[in-house]
């Protein structure tokens, strides 16, 4: 996306000089290069990760989170390993360790997956190559995968810009946008789509607790880009669908289970409750790579990361010198609980917008994209 | 409650010595003490209020806040009115003045209706003296009716310790504690007597955004008074309550309709509906100076007070060397929308714990219970 009159995206990837001098003695080869999301809305930069163990860090401490965004990373951790030692075993070895990095998100596991898949029948004086060109191609596939989905989601504004005055009302919980993708976001494909059209759009940005990455990273992009839009507390959400300010929520996923069960960032089954019990279209952004076919029950069988509890009891903000400082909200003594994801059962769910269009949250709508696709 | 083996209240009366010489010329008299509730959990600081204008700026701005304690505080406002002036005039001008601190809590109303009649019938010399009297009868009052909510509720807690072994889990959203009113709480009461009992009970306490009432007061109650609880994102509630690990709800509220809809802290309706789709119990804690039979449909007839948006964008917190500092977590030029409260259909409601014992969130059942006790 531009940001500042400049193409920007969440990852990329540098040539390593020969001036760098690696720790492993080798010299030259490539790196891929990141935002430190850690730092955001505050500050914009960038971090070069050198290796596997880096990129480890950067997915488990989340310079980087995202499902489709995780995926990618870890490809291209991958290739970092691939251009030291691209061994059968130290390719088993490492994509085991990465995919260790955060349980929940699928998206991790497939892209070592499909990595592993064509590096095993890659020659082995080919396989640095072939394995950046493997991740490049899993970049570029999420860019048009993302395109895709707001293509196929776009008329879903255009239904209510056609049927009302006033701007189209799109709720959104965490950020399913351009930075936890490749490019375009997965949530906010359409309303990007949809403005660049021109189409009057507003989005309800949940701050989304305990990390706030509504109000840190969506309200940034959002801000970038010029759509409109509000921070609201978590909690505001029913409230506002019970008023009738919200035409139709969308969100990502992390994981989706084969019976249409979608995990996703803590608070997103409250939001679908109150979707539901408001008749308020609920829709969830879903890359076929987050769905998990060999899952049959999201609710009972997805894995919740629990985070440290510090992510709730403290929090970073700018202080009025603009310095970012760690506060503490809660009294010393008070333990904290942190899950970092929920599963909203399929029944919730109006449909999932795939790259190949939207599909019903059902395990025989699923069963039949996936067999129609293969 | 005992805080620190004191017995310590949100508010209380002081003497206003001949030395503290007041502005408007008179000396002594009576002033009210508050706990400042803005620098909870980090530090126990008391403001004492000499004015109806003070306690205005006090109820407002939250330095006190909780439907039974705002009552309680503006009674005591009307009372050092009335030890200034106590015409006719001045009583109906202050009272109007107050009742405009603070729009959705209806025990504000209530309190300064209930002492505007005492007033009125009394013969202006004795108004001063009545009116200190008639703010401390409310204050007492809600003291009983705080411990017979609990006394009501204490079987429903009991009933599930009898069911199985481990603690009793109890969510509660906001700060419905003892500093909401002038003691045991309304939500918290029967918890507090619950452990006093000795019975094993822990508490997930609901952070509460944007104010965080429950990661600063409810849970700095709960740590003072011994109560084992976790603070958790609002965002989780639903996640737990889908997993089993919530017994049952109890959360106070600022006004109940006459449909038995009740208006709480933003998020009530959201854990509500989490509540109904795992069929945990969810009960509202509510005395009845918070039922307004005036009011036929909470949904659509209680006003919703929107509070400054800086409430989200900013927090203030303890940075490391101890010190309150406020930060900024949101970019420059989002927006942020604050609505303080939403209304909870009675349909969502399981049942509403009153002085009188529990009663169903209907109209039928209101009417019925209004009768009787009036």
């Amino acid at each position: 996306m531009m940001v500042g009159g400049q193409a920007l995206r969440p990852l990329r990837v540098v040539a390593v000089g020969q001036a760098d001098g690696r720790a492993d003695g080798q010299a030259g080869g490539e790196a891929i290069e990141i935002i430190d999301q850690r730092l955001l809305p505050h500050r914009l930069e960038m971090r070069t990760l050198n290796s596997a163990k880096e990129v480890f860090v950067a997915i488990r401490d989340m310079w980087v989170r995202g499902a489709p965004l995780i995926g990618a990373v870890a490809a291209y951790g991958l290739a970092l390993q691939a251009q030291r030692d691209a061994s059968d075993v130290a390719l088993a070895n490492t994509a085991q360790f990465l995919s260790g990095a955060r349980p929940t998100a699928v998206n991790l596991a497939w892209a070592l997956a499909r990595m592993q898949q064509v590096l095993l029948a890659t020659p082995l004086a080919d396989r640095a190559r072939v394995a950046w060109a493997e991740a490049d191609a899993i970049a570029e596939d999420d860019v048009r995968v993302n395109e895709a989905i707001g293509r196929h989601a776009l008329p879903l504004l255009q239904a209510v810009a056609a049927r009302r005055a006033g701007p189209v009302n799109v709720l959104t919980h965490c950020n399913a946008g351009w930075l936890a993708t490749v490019d375009w976001g997965t949530a906010t494909s359409p309303i990007y789509q949809a403005h660049a059209a021109g189409m009057a759009v507003h989005v309800w940005v949940d701050e989304t607790r305990p990390r706030n990455q509504g109000a840190s990273l969506t309200a940034w992009e959002l801000g970038q880009a010029g759509v409109p839009h509000t921070v609201i507390a978590d909690n505001a959400g029913g409230h506002l669908m019970q008023h009738g300010h919200v035409d139709l929520c969308i969100v990502g996923c992390d994981r989706v289970a084969a019976n249409g069960d979608a995990c996703n960032k803590i608070g997103t089954y409250l939001k679908a409750l109150a979707a539901h019990d408001n008749a308020v279209p609920f829709y969830v952004a879903m890359p076929t790579s987050t769905l998990d076919m060999a899952l049959a029950d999201g609710v009972h069988g997805i894995p919740i990361e629990e985070r440290s509890g510090r992510e709730l009891t403290h929090v970073t903000g700018r202080n009025a010198v603009g310095d970012l400082v760690e506060v503490q909200l809660t009294p010393d003594g008070s333990a904290a609980g942190n899950w970092a994801f929920d599963v909203t059962p399929a029944r919730l769910i109006t449909g999932l917008i795939t790259e190949h269009g939207i599909v019903q949250a059902s395990s025989a709508a699923l069963q039949t994209l996936m067999r129609d696709k293969s």
